[in-house]
């Protein structure tokens, strides 16, 4: 398991009505490493078939999941509560002024300890009151003909910022090592010469050199490349 | 409707296996305006009732959804295919290799006029023949121990970061004006004067404005902020 970085994510789900939905949610809770999973007053049931259908491999979550009363007791020792909504305000109603889910997640949760996001029931969303029990408000920005999505897909879009920040800003790959780029640049400047008109040989190397240094080439890809630039070589060595 | 920036999205999935997953692909597709949308030999139908249900106001996609026989029909006359998979390789698999959905949103895809992505069935993903007809491979990073995502949330997130890229960096609240907030400070420096002892007056003032100007407050916070301001110093005048 990887380390992650602050926050410690507490999600929270208020009234969740579907099935299908809150298995899809401990799913989600489980690939992005949630630390605590809330339900405040489910309609839907953690122990029902569906919902544990739905979790696939993350049906550990359903049986971690904390069930509380009252928002209030869910947000019990969060430094910032964070709540969700698909509506925002008017410039007169503050309470639904809002921000992204990457402004909240690169810019603001790395700045506490733990943060609570929290996300309202499928029919209804939040209440005002809910709204005003959170320290902050957002919203996933989408078509305004069409900006309502599925609260699954609203809970994966913000924990998926939240991972992002959380495991860093880390390559998925080994990034090619310098001496490497240098031996394929070897062999491609050899291969320049050989076969290029004087005039344009330094304009070929120079795009060769730029492009190889620059396009964040992996550790694999390099040794590829190295490899058809050497078989290349050796083929016009014997001609 | 705003107006979206380049590049033109077109989503295709092939060999899509569940009705509710392609219902909610279809409302997801309608959530952030993609321009077109291909199914390859899908399994589940989109004329079944379960994924119309699950698309909710994003039936109209189903509507419109192109069916095709290939994946090189459905990436015919797009600039850049990138296909997804929730495994990626090691470092000698080089057909495994990929970029994050954020390096792809943000640096890659912007340069193409027109990007198809490219999602696979939900048992067993895209084959490495599919995997090869893509020019990129692109991977959302997540908890090693279940780092599969159901493919509907996949989804989610690769048409979430193009929207962002799609739609700019707007903020989704006009900012406060400069002068409103040299209008709510002047009221606040007035109180700190007025109730603050003499060596601390301007430390609180200089707080006062430094956050004031920092927050990115919003239009409509700064009417609230200016109003209760007013009647504080109104409330002391009459003291």
């Amino acid at each position: 398991m990887q380390s992650l970085g602050p926050p410690r994510v507490r999600l929270v789900v208020v009234g969740v009505e579907g099935e299908i939905n809150l298995g899809f949610i401990a799913r989600l809770a489980a690939n992005f490493a949630i630390d605590e999973f809330y339900l405040v007053s489910p309609v839907a049931s953690p122990e029902s078939s569906e919902a544990r259908r739905f979790a696939a491999n993350g049906v550990y979550m359903l049986d971690r999941v904390i069930v509380v009363d009252s928002l209030e007791e869910a947000l019990k020792g969060v430094d910032l509560a964070v709540c969700t909504s698909a509506k925002i305000g008017q410039a007169s109603d503050v309470l639904r002024h809002a921000v992204t889910p990457r402004e909240f997640a690169e810019e603001i949760a790395p700045r506490y300890e733990s943060v609570a996001v929290v996300f309202g029931r499928e029919s209804v969303g939040l209440t005002r009151d809910e709204l005003a029990k959170c320290h902050l408000l957002v919203h996933i920005p989408a078509n305004p003909n069409y900006p309502v999505l599925n609260l699954s897909h609203a809970v994966a879009i913000l924990l998926y910022e939240l991972y992002n920040t959380r495991r860093g800003e880390k390559q998925l790959h080994e990034p090619a090592r310098g001496e490497t780029l240098e031996r394929i640049y070897e062999h491609l400047s050899w291969l320049a010469e050989k076969l290029v008109d004087r005039e344009r040989v330094s304009q070929v190397k120079a795009a060769l050199k730029h492009i190889l240094w620059r396009c964040s080439i992996t550790g694999g890809e390099a040794s590829m490349l190295y490899y058809f630039a050497k078989k290349l070589r050796k083929r016009l060595e014997a001609c």
